[in-house]
């Protein structure tokens, strides 16, 4: 965690201000919670992020809509799961407009303040009648400790779900960042999606915050793969509601909120279907970070070393061949690598090392605690520029080939 | 096959005037054949492609490099298989130069005329010795019968040899076209090698010859992938040598090279790692032919569809969920999708289709005859724009994954 941050319980609801609730609609078919509703009561500054998916989602064009006209304004979204409302034509967009409508009814609020979410199976309307009959117990269960049951309402084939809060002291006053996520992992018959929410209870102007979540989205959820597939409904928003922040803590609220956004990005690529452990690549010694984060991010996303990862195979020829075709300019001749603390590469060619306590070290990686210990670090200088960057990823198993090839028929 | 064209047997030496020869050196520890030999006694216009990856073989410099000051020309190449001489720093240039040397020798060339791809391992230096004693028995071998052989040498995990030859009258002229080529398989316990080669018993200018073997590659080799993966090494090597083509029959030329090369790039993919069967993505109606391609050849590459294809699951959304990712502007609400004769998307919409017999059609073409019967087919329509363009891919199966994850140490 960056200073002058540090981890504290609960997940959005943390930060002053906030209500959260979740709850079960009948949406999904196992019976899961499905319905969840962030709101902020006195409205915020809301910056988003969504999928470049030439193909997206009914609902991520209204948020996208409705954030440009408001000029990053919002006040509360709703998340349904179990139904992507994606590739169903005039009809996710009417849906889209009914669910915030009735929200909004409910909330006293305007239409224009209230956001939409989908994940779930594409191709498949929304249940209109079990979302519309869900919205008054969930309004109802809005609540300032309810993060946990959203986080769990956004859910669909997660193992685990995803939050995480900050507080830091700035200048005596007291901040907190909350958020929480979904992962990638795949819907029965077809593909889910990355969702993700940060809240936070100090005021930011509202182009400041956009700048400020780029570049935290860059650093994260940009960063991390599972497959290397994009959904048609990928969305993170980021809602800053309170106090005015004085400017000169805007460097350390965005160190905060670029640790939250990492903190879920690593855990929705450490819950990447079939996944035994967490990679994560650290690049340096490139001409610009860009550059650097490039690299990382192509060798997180190599199906070679994501097998061998798996494999606990120390394969330091995959890494720097996927480093090569990143699409980023190094003298292959000053490369070096890292697997944990042992270097098997120096000056581009491999050096001797001890393969077994290589192969030990990724063992016991993927054998440590969820998120704490069970990273593989990968570190690869390419030469002596200032530019450096991380990405995160999975390791590849015959589950997740078993996962996708089920039969949907 | 492209008219005029119609397949004989052979491969590199079918044209006339090259002789070709494969033998056994010792290079690899299996006791496979290890070295192989194309000479054009005449020499030959020769057009070279190579591997985008930064980190590349000192055999690729060393061909790239001659390849340039001659102006396109060259009268041999050899291939040792076995060791792929990348990341060996210094040495693997001047074992480059060595061996190539020693070859000209034999041949009473000079050192310039000869060209060199190696393939195998990364990060070992080739057994020199080996090498250079195998040499004299490779060029007594050589003969203009000798392509099979050749074709075999190159390989190193492929299951199936790879070699095609075409014939056409034209003009009243008899032109033939060869090629051989060996595919991704992995080298135990790093990367293989993409190797392609070519032979054509007409003389073409050069630089017309390069220009063809440029759109020939985009249309063939950059249109492949097994798991978006490139090699150190990967070559194509296009010979053109006798009388010189009258013009009028360079389309025709042209036409019969992208078959050849198809040829070769499909049981590329097909011989993928794990695989059961090829996909064919045809997509059309794109703005141009290039983001066509870059469509088809991101559905092709795409993790969840190879799954999909290999548990014969017609899954719609994963294959216009990737197109939509391609980096290609298309409207969403124009797909059309078909999976053999099976429409499932229209208007971008699913359509109701007969899904138990979507996939029997997968699961037959898998069982289908090799590079005849055993593909699957994708027919994907983005708009009314005259673009259009073909990939091809091989489905993802647990066995891919074994393979890349067994254990080096």
């Amino acid at each position: 965690m960056s200073l002058p941050w540090h981890p504290i319980p609960g997940g959005l609801t943390a930060p002053t201000g906030f209500l959260a609730a979740g709850s079960t609609a009948g949406l999904k078919a196992s019976g899961k919670p499905d319905l969840s509703l962030l709101l902020a009561p006195t409205g915020a500054v809301c910056a988003g992020s969504f999928t470049t998916n030439r193909v997206r989602a009914a609902c991520v064009d209204l948020c996208a809509e409705r954030l440009a006209a408001s000029g990053g304004r919002a006040r509360a979204v709703l998340t349904n799961s179990g139904q992507a409302n994606a590739c169903t034509g005039d009809l996710g967009l009417i849906d889209s407009l009914r669910a915030t409508q009735a929200t909004a009814d409910l909330l006293g609020l305007a239409a224009e303040e209230v956001l939409i979410c989908s994940t779930g199976v594409i191709g498949v309307p929304i249940p209109m009648q079990i979302l519309l009959a869900g919205l008054d117990p969930l309004v109802e269960a809005l609540s300032p400790e309810g993060g946990a049951a959203a986080a769990t309402a956004i859910l669909t084939t997660d193992l685990i779900d995803k939050q995480v809060a900050l507080e830091a002291d700035l200048g005596g006053r007291r901040v907190r960042l909350g958020g929480m996520a979904k992962g990638s992992g795949m819907i029965h018959p077809t593909m889910a999606t990355m969702l993700g929410y940060l809240s936070c209870d100090a005021g930011v102007p509202a182009e400041l915050w956009q700048g400020m979540v780029r570049r935290a989205v860059d650093r994260s959820f940009n960063a991390i793969t599972v497959d290397g597939d994009t959904s048609t409904n990928d969305t993170f928003l980021a809602f800053a509601a309170g106090e005015p922040l004085s400017p000169e803590h805007f460097d350390a609220l965005e160190a905060g909120l670029t640790a939250v956004s990492q903190h879920l990005a690593r855990a929705i690529a450490r819950d990447g279907e079939g996944a035994t452990c967490l990679i994560e690549t650290r690049v340096e010694g490139a001409t610009d970070d860009a550059g650097a984060r490039a690299i990382a991010r192509t060798i997180c996303g190599s199906s070679l070393v994501k097998c061998a990862v798996h494999g606990r195979d120390p394969n330091w020829g995959r890494i720097v061949a996927a480093a090569g075709r990143a699409g980023v300019e190094f003298d292959p001749e000053a490369v070096a690598l890292w697997l944990g603390e042992h270097q098997l590469m120096a000056a581009g060619q491999p050096v001797s090392f001890d393969r077994q306590a290589a192969s030990r070290f990724m063992a016991e990686r993927a054998a440590g605690a969820y998120l704490s210990g069970d990273t593989v670090t990968i570190r690869l200088v390419v030469g002596d520029g200032p530019g450096q960057g991380r990405a995160w990823g999975c390791d590849l198993s015959d589950q997740y080939v078993r996962i996708n090839a089920d039969y949907t028929t």
